[in-house]
């Protein structure tokens, strides 16, 4: 039995399917999910989110919070989830994962989490929030990473999964002209047409170029940490996606992600830490 | 042998014995960190963390990144903390911890926490920090939560271990006149003396009234995750601690913390999701 599985591409990319203990997944890590040597982070959140999605009990099937610390690049190819559930209350279930792979005779892990789970639609309807969404120009006057130089694409198959709209303003570095405001905006949906879910929502805060580009550092960022709040069951349509850094210091810098749905609610909150690239301008 | 006692409070507060296995440590919840029933959330991730310090190898005894679930209230009395490497680099090491206490003839597990540990002084020099420090008076035109009403205090045992200047445009709920604004900032060290360290960052970003008290909101507000990045050693002196929410929805908030030094750097920056308190205005 495969967990969770359609014939669209992030939940094939996502699937876990069970062994005799229950506590055990097997994943396959797949290549359409590179970016660089390894595979994007936010799809390996999303793959611990859908094994503890599986193993808690309902309705405690929600990403309430999510911390991830990665420990390892994670490459294509197989892999195994384990989760094991600490403490299950009224409104939450807490657990976590921890994805492994195969290497030189052994086993490396890649990824450990703790997670809260619960039940999104329990939650009572009160909103007071007090963020703005960014504001954009509309996805068919953005500029689609479709567009994007084959040798960038080939570097980061990610972005073929995606359908994803950057704001003009935002992609000088691009072409070597940095805002230095240290903000990358977008759209967001997937390009086979699947629709956003509370899992989705955990790809969708690690999607966007790392903002580092915005301020002229080009390169790979890893994440040392990722610290996901799912706050809401998003609607059907596009995602608006702002990541911004107000701190990079001493070799490492935060990126906070915000996720809007199309109806106008903040759904998802993210918060990582990286490394800087080692390029400087 | 007592890791890490001096005759300081907050280093007594957060102090752990290593037993005969050296991954666990007897430690002594003191009732002199209440708030309301329970144990602050800031200092039981301190005395994790001074777990951690003491488990991980050298030069890694900071936190970088630390990422706590809550499972259950703490209550003053006897606990064990155990800690756990998962991987050692050459930057960081990550780890696990998690603190119990004895509970109907079981134990419980009140706490749990991964976290990347590294050297903060080997990091570069670079600071590229575009948030900008809040603007308050002086701590000593601040309101100082000695003076609150003696049944407030009791309620909070915390108070009386730091020296807190809350700004006096933030402190409108004591008199039933909350700004609406979801923010509050103050001054903080602690009444004893003891200057700041990585490790009392780890109190500071938890030390303030929740900002819910802002929007009217008076009570508890139960921590289900909180995640901490240290990104420099603080200087000696106040530290500048300022709260915000931006998103109060469905029964839960997202409660934002930086901390600045007195040499004016961003030293510490958290974010928590909580519970919203039952009171409403």
């Amino acid at each position: 039995m495969t967990t969770g599985t359609t014939d669209l591409e992030f939940d094939r990319g996502i699937a876990v399917v069970p062994r005799d203990d229950p506590t055990e997944y097997d994943a396959q890590l797949d290549e359409g999910w590179r970016i660089g040597a390894g595979i994007n982070g936010g799809l390996l959140l999303a793959t611990l989110g859908n094994a503890m999605r599986h193993t808690f009990p309902a309705p405690h099937r929600d990403p309430f919070s999510i911390s991830a610390y990665y420990l390892s690049a994670s490459r294509p190819g197989p892999a195994t989830v384990r989760t094991h559930v600490l403490r299950t209350g009224r409104a939450t279930t807490t657990g976590q994962a921890a994805l492994s792979q195969p290497e030189a005779g052994g086993e490396v892990e890649r990824i450990r989490a703790i997670a809260a789970f619960g039940g999104l639609a329990a939650l009572p309807d009160d909103v007071r929030t007090t963020a703005v969404p960014p504001d954009l120009p509309p996805p068919e006057r953005c500029v689609s990473t479709a567009d994007a130089p084959p040798a960038f694409l080939e570097q980061a198959e990610l972005l073929r999964r995606l359908d994803l709209r950057l704001d003009p303003s935002c992609v000088g570095w691009a072409v070597g002209e940095p805002s230095g405001r240290g903000e990358i905006r977008g759209w967001l949906r997937m390009a086979d047409g699947r629709e956003p879910d509370p899992l989705l929502l955990l790809l969708a805060v690690d999607s966007l170029p790392p903002v580092s580009f915005d301020l002229g550092l080009l390169g790979w960022t890893p994440t040392l940490e990722l610290t996901a709040h799912v706050r809401a069951a998003p609607a059907p349509g596009w995602l608006l996606v702002r990541h911004a850094t107000r701190n990079l210091a001493g070799g490492l810098l935060e990126e906070d992600a915000e996720v809007w749905d199309s109806a106008g609610r903040l759904v998802a909150q993210s918060r990582q830490l990286a490394l800087v690239p080692r390029s400087r301008p």
